[in-house]
């Protein structure tokens, strides 16, 4: 059997079979998550978190500088510590590159990486460079989660949504999305700079998940596949359904005004907002909002609710206000080595092992 | 500029001066070394390596299945930790695959990882999978150093070696080239499984480093580019000159007995031996020794010394017994992006930032 007929759901099911069960202390989550995480010392513990990005598959470089892909490559590993609840601490930096590649290119690829390191508290402490015949980058980031104090970790975890949880997001969606078709337009100079900043230059929610972790919440994931597909993971490992509510959806007010209908679906299914939708207690959201704007960050809007698993497997319904089922023709979210496969310029997903 | 003119280990240079000083504690050492380092507790130190394996650049599956490229992107990463004298506890796999390969042949990559993994005792918890058009690996893996006690970190590093400092090597040399070399005749039929398995499924010396760093030895590195590569190396981050006596240096009796003097020049410069040098004082080298022997592992085979440097910038000198200096027309060592470049399978050498 050839990949493009598993699809790559299937094949990290398979490896993961072969890989077998390697779950004991002190590892605590392996594959499965948006990062590793294992105890390191009785009062704390750690995550790992790893992403390739290829040239053509994952990115373009005829829309993306090679500054901002450096930024990108990195914030959206922050992004899969932050959806674990912690915070990053080193990062290490692979790179595949061409014999004729300007040296000017891979060094502003470094400032790029360099700046967002800086801008979310990150070491690069190492990695390698190697020949490639097209442009390969690999980041792999470590982090560390908030003091462990008394039973349970402190960590957000795909696995942890409980029927009656209420979800919520700590940000409004889809302006990446609206970002990516103003330059995939091939005219962006005329278009908002928040909107091509947001697909650019994404912020990943590193102080986020942590203060969602102190408030009490424990189930969380980043928004990088897209919002539906991204609780479909939620519902999948925690085995509930979930309803969002179509109306309380944030859908960013410049790609509102830009793309008019057209940016609730990119909000849904656009991807790459690296935003964190959560479900726990109304109360422990609650008390996350309150941290949140302390901090001067933006508070969480609630979506909708987790609910029993009424089918034969779980799954996220989009109710619209006159009461119908939101859907949409294509499939949502991205998956590699699918028929549809090569030519989506960043496609927002990524077939995560961890 | 193009990296063809830059060179490895230029681009490196320069990207440690984009990247600037990132070493304040708990940060130990960062780029430059084989693996990064930092305190994680008041008595343990971490480090963490990166590597990227590119199809045609550092392997060819005509000359190596795919489960012994599972094991060997493993070993060659778990060399790097034990080259720092910690252990490995966790890697991380990412994989870059065209959408047309079998699933069984990545099943049978996997099942090579975790035999690797099983063998040396590390959880391989998390990774990605993502669409390339050609194989891309890249592993990471983290490691734990022995207890911290009393001043002083418990690591090997490569800018660690004085001079008065005995040279030695932790095993023999030579075997994984000459594995190569017959792989790539052709016809391997006949050659000794011993010298294939050497190139096939090297075995990091992961218990030789912590024993190392227990003995009181400090400076050390594993050899992938080659033994004067490698040496090279220690020679440049300590500033010192090496003098190796050749007489002394382990050539495999296998690849002696199927290659005569050609041997001597595999052990040299062949490269992907995984064995470990070390530099240090006699008596910690002869500790260490005992403690390999207990432990039923070769003992460590004096090479040479570590002098002051003579002259420009460091290097390493190879005595021959008449007192001769051996030389080699061509540059030892491998550089990607160097004009000589692609082509050659499983060159032995990685542009490691860390």
């Amino acid at each position: 059997m050839k990949l493009s007929t598993l699809g790559e759901f299937g094949l990290i099911e398979r490896l993961s079979g072969v890989l077998g069960s390697q779950t004991d202390e002190p590892l605590l989550h392996g594959i499965g998550d948006d990062a590793a995480a294992w105890r390191q010392s009785p009062d704390r513990l750690m995550t790992a978190t790893s992403d390739s990005l290829v040239e053509g598959v994952h990115f373009d470089l005829r829309t993306t500088s090679w500054r901002d892909l450096g930024w990108k490559a990195l914030a959206e590993n922050l992004s899969d510590i932050a959806a674990m609840g912690c915070e990053p601490r080193y990062a290490l930096i692979g790179l595949g590159l061409p014999r004729e590649t300007a040296v000017a290119d891979v060094e502003a690829l470094y400032a790029g990486i360099r700046e967002c390191a800086e801008a979310f508290g990150c070491a690069v402490v190492g990695g390698d460079t190697t020949e490639a015949p097209l442009l390969v980058l690999h980041v792999t980031v470590l982090g560390e989660s908030i003091p462990v104090v008394g039973e349970g970790e402190p960590l957000l975890t795909r696995a942890a949504a409980r029927p009656g949880d209420v979800l919520a997001v700590t940000g409004p969606l889809g302006a990446s999305a609206a970002g990516l078709k103003l330059l995939q337009s091939g005219d962006a100079s005329e278009a908002p700079g928040e909107l091509l900043r947001a697909h650019r230059r994404p912020q990943p929610r590193v102080h986020a998940g942590a203060i969602l972790v102190r408030a009490g919440v424990r189930c969380g994931i980043d928004i990088s596949d897209g919002l539906l597909a991204d609780v479909g993971h939620i519902c999948e490992r925690s085995g509930v359904d979930a309803e969002v509510d179509l109306a309380r959806v944030p859908v960013h007010p410049l790609a509102r005004t830009r793309f008019g209908k057209a940016a609730v679906e990119m909000a849904l299914v656009g991807g790459e907002d690296y935003e964190l939708v959560c479900a726990g207690s109304e109360s422990a959201l609650s008390d996350a909002s309150v941290q949140l704007r302390a901090r001067g960050e933006s508070a969480l809007t609630i979506l909708g609710s987790i609910v029993k698993c009424s089918g034969d497997r779980p799954e996220v319904r989009v109710l619209q206000p006159d009461g119908r089922l939101w859907t949409r023709t294509e499939a949502t979210g991205y998956q590699h080595f699918a028929k549809h496969g090569l030519g989506q310029a960043w496609p927002g997903a990524k077939g995560e092992l961890a």
